[in-house]
C-alpha cells in the first residue's frame, strides 16, 4: 500500500468543486465531488431516532438505485428538524444538482446525487442561496489536488484543519487507488456510522461487497472515535467506487480482498482519527488500547468508554496521570472483566510509565509521568488479562475551548 | 408531610459528628452517625463494575446483617483501586469504630458499622491518621443540628455547599421523621445508586420493606441526576431506620405506606436536585420533563439524555436556546418516539417560549429567549406524543470550571 497525496479526486475519475455559496458568512460552505460515470456505491448512517433530511434521502437511495454519480454537501445547516420543508428542500437540492450537471454534460438524474448537510439544527435551508451556488460549483469541477482541497474546505464547520487521505493498492497488475475526505468536529460519539466522512475510489466492486466492507470498516473506524459523547442526527460515510482503474472486479474471494480491504480500514481509521485530533477544542490526540480481553467487542468497549469519560479528557487536559478515572470508565463501560488483574500504563514520545500491576497501585515517579502527559499525543495500554480480545479506541481532551466553541455556536 | 430544620440528626435516637481528622488539608474529612439503638437498614450501590473496598465491605452487611448501629464516612480519598490493603483498610475503619463506640457505651460490633469513602481514586489510606480520628470523632457524638452539620461538612470533596433535608410524617398518633445528607459533586452519573447520601428515619420498617423502598425511590431521584456522564466506583446510598418514633411498624400495607413513601422519596429527590445543583463548576440547574411518552421508563430516559448530553449542557452555559442539541440527545437516548409529533418549550422565572410545535420549528424571539435562559433555575418541558408516560431529571451546566476543577483535581 502507498500512500499518495491529495484526497477524494486521487482515484482516476472523479472531479471535485468547493466554493462559498454564502451559507456561511465567508467560507466555503458548497461541495460537490462527480464521477465521471456510475458508480456502485455503500453508506452507512447515524442510529439516532432524530434523523436529519439528507440521511433519510440517502438511505432510500442506498436501498433503491444500483448506482449514483454525484454527492453534494453544504455546509453551514444541518437541515436537520426541519420537518417536510426539509425533505423537500433535500430532493430539490438533488434535482437542482442533476440538472446542473446534465447541462455540463454530466449527465446525471437527482436519484444519482446524494445529500448531506452539516451545520446548525432545526434552521430551515435558505433555497436561493443552495440554488445559485449550485449553478456556480458545477462550473469549476476538476480532478486536481487543489479542488479536492477546495471540496474538503468547504465540508468543514468548527474543524480547524481539513481532512484528506489517498492511497493507492494493486488490484492484478493495475495500481486501484482509494482517497477520501471527512469532517468533525462536535456533536462527536459515532453510532454505526459518524459525522461526514467521504470516500471516492477506481477500483470495481459490487454495491453488496462494498456495502458490506463499509459495515465492518465503520466498527475499527468511526465507532472507536469520541469527541464529546453526542451521536448527530446527520452522521454520513458515503464510499463510491467508479471500477476506471481498470482493475478486474474484486470481492471478498478475489486474492487482493485483504490488501483492498486493509486499504480502505486505513484510510478510514486515518479521516476518524484526523476527526478526533481536530475535536473541538483540543488540545491532545489519546490513544487508549485494551489488550487480554476477552474478545474484540470487548476490548473495544473497554477503549471506547475511557476515551468518552468527561473526567479523564479532562484529567489530560490537565496532564495529570489520574488513573483511577481510566479503571472507573472501565468499570461502567458494560464490558467485562476483572479489576483484580490490570496493568495500566501511559506512554508518549517522552516515554513509558507503569501506574498499575495486576489491579495494584505502583508508586511512579510524578514528575515523569507529567513529562509524558504533557506531550501532544498520548497513549493508554490497559491489559485486562489474557484473553484475545484486543481494541483501540481514539480521542481528544475535554479543554475551556469546547465548552466556549459550544456555549455559544449558534451566534 | 412537614418540612423541618436539620438533617441526619433530625430523627428521634440518631447522633453524629464531623471532625478534621488530617486527610485533607484544613476540611473536616471524617463523619459519624450513630443510633442509640438497633436500625434496620437499606443501602443502594454503584453499578461500576470497579467497586471501592467500603462498597464491597456495605454490600456484604447487607446481606448477611438483620440490623446495624452506625456509618463512618471519610472524604479526601476513595478507597478506590486500592487492593487487597484497601479491603483491609475498611475492615479496620469498622473495627475501630465499633471499639470506640463501645467505649463510649454505645456497644457495637464491627459487622455493626457501615463504612464509606469519598475522594482521589488509587492511594492507599493513611490508616495512623483514620485511626486517630476514630478516637477523637466519637466523643462528642451528639443529636443537635449543629452535630448534623458537622457530619454534612465532612462529607464533602468538591461540594460547594451541604445537601441536608428532613421531613415528618405521621404514623398513627406518632410524628416520624425522616432526615438525610448527601455530598456530589463530580462523577455523577448513578445509576441504581449514587454518590454518597445518607438517610435516617425513627420509623419502624423492616429491613425488606426498606429495601423495596429504596431501590423504587433511587429510581426517580439519583437515578434521573447527571452532573458529568461518570459513573462512581463509591457511589452509596444508606438508609438508618431506629424504631424510636414510637410509631407502629409500617409496611406495604399500612394505611399510612403511601405518605410514608411520599416522604422518603421527598427526601432522596431534595437529596439529589441539591447534588446537581451543586455540580462542579455548574451555574445553572436544568429540570427537563418528558411527557406524553410511551410509559415512565421511555420518558426517563429521553430526559435523561437529555440532561447527561455535553452539547446540551454547553449550550445552557452560553444561554443559548438551541433547541436542536436536545432533540438530537432525545434521538440517541435508546427511548422511541416519534420527532414529528414533539412540542418543545424553555420556562424560568422569565417567562416561558415555545421553539417546537408537531416537530416543526417555530420562529421565536431570540431576545426573550435569552432573558429566559439566563436565569439560574431553567426548565424545558418536551411533549412527545399522546402516551401516559412522564418523567423528569435534573442536569446542570457545563462550564469552564468544571473543566478547571477536573483538569487538575488530584492536587
Amino acid at each position: 500500500m502507498k500512500i499518495l497525496e491529495g484526497g477524494i479526486t486521487a482515484a482516476t475519475g472523479f472531479l471535485a468543486n468547493g466554493i462559498a455559496c454564502g451559507l456561511k458568512k465567508r467560507k466555503k460552505d458548497l461541495a460537490l465531488v462527480v464521477s465521471e460515470g456510475p458508480c456502485t456505491f455503500a453508506g452507512s448512517f447515524t442510529t439516532n431516532l432524530v434523523k436529519a433530511a439528507p440521511v433519510l434521502w440517502d438511505q432510500s437511495l442506498v436501498r433503491t438505485q444500483e448506482t449514483v454519480r454525484a454527492i453534494l454537501i453544504n455546509s453551514g445547516n444541518a437541515n436537520a428538524c426541519t420537518g417536510e420543508q426539509g425533505s423537500r428542500d433535500t430532493r430539490s437540492m438533488a434535482s437542482l444538482a442533476a440538472l446542473s450537471l446534465t447541462e455540463r454534460n454530466l449527465g446525471t438524474t437527482a436519484n444519482e446525487v446524494l445529500v448531506c448537510s452539516t451545520g446548525v439544527i432545526g434552521v430551515p435551508l435558505p433555497m436561493e442561496i443552495i440554488e445559485k451556488g449550485i449553478g456556480q460549483i458545477t462550473k469549476n469541477l476538476k480532478a486536481t489536488k487543489e479542488a479536492a482541497f477546495d471540496a474538503a474546505q468547504a465540508i468543514c464547520t468548527t474543524d480547524t484543519f481539513t481532512k484528506e487521505v489517498a492511497v493507492e493498492v494493486m488490484i492484478g497488475d493495475k495500481a486501484v487507488r482509494i482517497g477520501g475526505m471527512a469532517k468533525g468536529s462536535g456533536m462527536i460519539h459515532p453510532n454505526m456510522a459518524t459525522m461526514l466522512s467521504f470516500i471516492t475510489t477506481d477500483a470495481k466492486v459490487s454495491k453488496k461487497s462494498l456495502q458490506a466492507l463499509l459495515g465492518e470498516s465503520v466498527v475499527d473506524s468511526y465507532n472507536m472515535i469520541s469527541v464529546d459523547g453526542d451521536t448527530s442526527t446527520n452522521d454520513t460515510v458515503l464510499v463510491l467506487a467508479n471500477a476506471q482503474s481498470g482493475a478486474p472486479l474484486i470481492h471478498e474471494e478475489s486474492p487482493e480482498w485483504d490488501s483492498f480491504k486493509e486499504a480502505f480500514l486505513f484510510v478510514h481509521t486515518a479521516l476518524a482519527k484526523a476527526i478526533v485530533r481536530d475535536g473541538e477544542g483540543a488540545g491532545k490526540f489519546i490513544e487508549v488500547t485494551v489488550t487480554g480481553a476477552m474478545d474484540k467487542a470487548s476490548a473495544q468497549g473497554l477503549a471506547r468508554s475511557v476515551v468518552s469519560s468527561n473526567l479523564v479528557k479532562a484529567a489530560f487536559f490537565g496532564s495529570d496521570a489520574n488513573w483511577g478515572r481510566i479503571l472507573c470508565a472501565m468499570g461502567y463501560s458494560g464490558s467485562a472483566f476483572d479489576p483484580n488483574t490490570v496493568d495500566l500504563s501511559f506512554s508518549s514520545e517522552k516515554g513509558s510509565i507503569d501506574v498499575l500491576l495486576g489491579g495494584q497501585p505502583i508508586a511512579f515517579d510524578e514528575k515523569k509521568a507529567k513529562s509524558i502527559l504533557l506531550e501532544r499525543e498520548v497513549m493508554v495500554h490497559a491489559k485486562v488479562g489474557d484473553g484475545p480480545g484486543t481494541g483501540t479506541a481514539w480521542g481528544c481532551d475535554l479543554s475551556y475551548e469546547y465548552v466556549r466553541i459550544n456555549g455559544d455556536y449558534r451566534s
